[in-house]
């Protein structure tokens, strides 16, 4: 678990601001759940690799001694939406669009990206079995990865009815499949040869196994080709990416499941959906970003239909989610149909910062100005004009003792401080004070005038204006991606 | 532990964007550290009672079983940044001034506006002993209150080593000083009578115990006979209490405690330090809301010099801070002075709400617009005008399925949606589509011109206004007290 000190926080508010202002766009509104959940809640959720992986808090008072734990760290958003959906129902809309943007915490190894107190931004759509549910969030999830200047990135898009029908269709039981999915889910990891003797140990039989790994790499295959064959006549533009994803992989594959799976409903159901999905997406800014991918498996054992995953080339997924029309019946009385979209904030921060994304668009300092002081005798005139110009508007600091006026420059110009204005006996006097710029230039300006003046300055500055009007305005302001072309 | 269904986050941010952009024209820096520290880090900090209180988590894997804990959820802000400090002394400039807004964790009882899971806002100044510091923290704390619409607030003010020469002068004896300030600290909850059955049996004797309650009901007599005065007289104005507090109260008291306390010269290191920092405070907006208490004492046992604490007439305390110069020495090699304060969020939002200063500001809805779905056939249409609307900076939903336009329009209504776009064939083709404002009238406007138009109208509110650009420049528009008068 780390610590963010003033530049890392501000790259996070950044990131967390631009994301939260795509999400309010949609419609999402904003909820938060405690750090600490009951230990029932959590537990039985996640799969059995989940439940060690919870941090588990120990009874208090004399219970201390007994070892016993009964209430835990939230290891994800979903499960606590799931229970506050139930707990609230009276309260929350049937139909309810949530983020929420908050930390959880994993008991696993920490390795480049991942750390054991990990931020999750979370948007889910509670109350509908629409497919325009999976469209928005994978067009709020696209917008929010185009708004911080991503370009490169794909969502695969898979079904788990799909996946159960393409198990049956190569003979592996229904009592087995939630075993090969564990085990598919690893292809990248440990490739297909890892993922063949894992299936062999599972007890899938050897025919079952071959085929349905030449049949994965047959479908990868379709998508490989077409990108070989545009790469090597000429780089494809933007719109001819969108085009081929749209006109001929997706059909393509749609097609072909559609034939080899023709006698299995729950798969042909799946390819329904996915079906919609894309054709919706068409009309939002993550058109030709979509692709259907059977290797997509997730480990997370509650989704019951489409699930996602957002990938940036060369640096693997930065988030994802599906459908879990089931979990929050564990709660509720009755069953309410749900979807999900989780971004990642760390992983995000961590290529943002390899990329140089954040630029110096956050390198504001500590402060607009500094005031000097003159001497002991005078502090409480700095002190005086440090309140006006912040009640002005400006972020003000002065040195906090009458130290040399080079010691405390020295200090300004360490901390990026543009503005320096001196406060001395004649200033004090006549009311009208020198006002350095670390730019260049000197001016002199009558005491009231000072905030107006450089509020001014700043703002014709074009990277402070952005940060100043962080959240909503960034959004607005910030390039998205134009949605229906 | 609570959780924050989305109009109490509005609110929660709404205080939260108040209190960081104060904060921020200070000069001070965000820094955020992990929910969860060592547990060494945090025992033996906060006293007996304090080390009860604290969530402490299990080992994980096979030391699971031995109920065992090494981690421990925060119990404040000011501990792990005692810690940072001394583990980024490098990274970090010997002056430092950050903020913290985050959940500390304590297994209390919960009571009105006290939580197990609950937010502290937090100043620190670290590496300077200057009284500027103490003045700063406390303008800042006034100016956050001030901007929430706060009027009626005081700090108070005390010195620990003027108590510790005051119980000197009254012969208890240094090794029972720190037990008798525990008790001195119930006055407000166990009274006078309390107080002294306590004193007595912690060992100090009846004549120490009986001259100092009398000494500090004749301290607290010249504060309420002045109140009582200008009281009688005419209700006081808010200059006219400024006034009598900066030119007669402390000057009295600061007298007073001299020359009682002249042999001790702790007491008098304490007073001077207190006749600074109230002589800088008139240079800020906490001018005349700063007043001597010798009765009051705070809890936390690291305080070293000042101790201020921030009250509301008739609600008690929102929050309270003081010097610490030895804590950091703790985690570092060298001592670095340190001086903070701490804004309770949870109590401010609760005296918020009861006393309505939150008004409508907040009652925005989950969207500006809700776009209808026509029938199923047209659904793309309605998602590629959201997608649009969108992208110009609009708050956009729609309702997930082609129900009949009375059912789209009735969530609408139930939402505070204030307009609606219906998206019929003949819209489709003309591109002029009807737009109805909730507040009356309806007009038709041109595809391409709706975002632009509609933004218009929402920013001609002011209150929308206020809450998009919330933040930094809320803080800009809010009313602060005029510093320097």
């Amino acid at each position: 678990m780390r610590d963010f000190l003033p530049a890392d926080v501000r790259r996070r508010e950044y990131v967390i601001g631009v994301i939260k202002g795509v999400y309010e766009r949609y419609g999402f509104e904003p909820l938060e759940t405690p750090a600490v959940e009951n230990i029932e809640t959590l537990m039985g959720k996640y799969g059995e690799e989940g439940n060690q992986l919870i941090f588990k808090i120990l009874k208090r008072g004399e219970h201390e001694k007994t070892g016993q734990a009964d209430l835990a760290l939230r290891y994800d958003l979903t499960v606590p939406l799931a229970r506050v959906v139930a707990q609230y129902q009276n309260e929350l809309p049937k139909f309810f669009k949530r983020y929420q943007i908050q930390p959880v915490w994993r008991a696993d190894r920490p390795a480049r990206g991942r750390f054991r107190e990990f931020y999750q931004c979370d948007v889910d759509v509670l109350g509908s079995r629409s497919m325009t549910v999976e469209a928005e969030l994978i067009a709020a999830a696209s917008d929010a990865l185009v708004a911080l200047d991503f370009d490169d990135f794909e969502i695969r898009l898979n079904h788990r009815e799909l996946l159960n029908g393409f198990l049956s269709a190569f003979g592996v039981p229904p009592e087995k499949q939630a075993d090969a999915l564990t085990t598919l889910d690893k292809f990248e990891r440990i490739g297909r040869t890892g993922v063949a003797e894992e299936l062999l140990q599972r007890g899938i039989s050897v025919d079952a196994t071959v085929r349905m790994l030449d049949y994965l790499d047959k479908l990868r295959k379709i998508e490989s080709d077409f990108h070989q064959l545009t790469n090597i006549v000429h780089p494809p533009t933007k719109q001819q990416i969108v085009a081929s994803v749209n006109d001929q992989v997706n059909p393509e594959l749609l097609k072909m499941l559609r034939t080899d799976l023709a006698d299995y409903p729950t798969a042909q159901l799946g390819l329904n959906e996915l079906d919609s999905i894309i054709g919706l997406t068409k009309a939002t800014g993550s058109s030709g970003r979509v692709r259907i991918d059977l290797g997509l498996v997730r480990g997370l054992s509650y989704y019951t239909g489409s699930i996602m995953e957002l990938s940036v080339s060369g640096i693997g997924s930065l988030g994802g989610g599906g459908r879990y029309d089931n979990l929050i019946g564990m709660f509720a009385k009755e069953a309410v149909p749900a979807c999900g979209f989780s971004l990642g904030l760390e992983r995000i921060i961590v290529v943002m910062e390899e990329r140089d994304l954040f630029r110096s668009r956050l390198d504001i300092g500590p402060a607009d100005v500094m005031v000097t002081i003159w001497d002991e005798a005078s502090i409480l005139e700095s002190l005086k004009l440090a309140s006006e110009l912040r009640t002005g508007g400006l972020r003000v600091i002065f040195y906090p003792e009458a130290r040399k006026p080079s010691k405390q420059l020295f200090y300004a110009d360490n901390r990026k401080i543009r503005f320096r204005i001196i406060v001395g006996p004649d200033e004090i006097q006549s009311g009208n004070f020198k006002v350095r710029d670390k730019r260049g230039g000197e001016e002199t300006l009558p005491r009231k005038e000072i905030a107006v003046t450089l509020l001014k300055r700043l703002d014709e500055d074009a990277k402070t204006l952005k940060k100043r009007n962080e959240g909503f305005q960034a959004i607005i302001e910030s390039k998205v991606t134009d949605p229906g072309r």
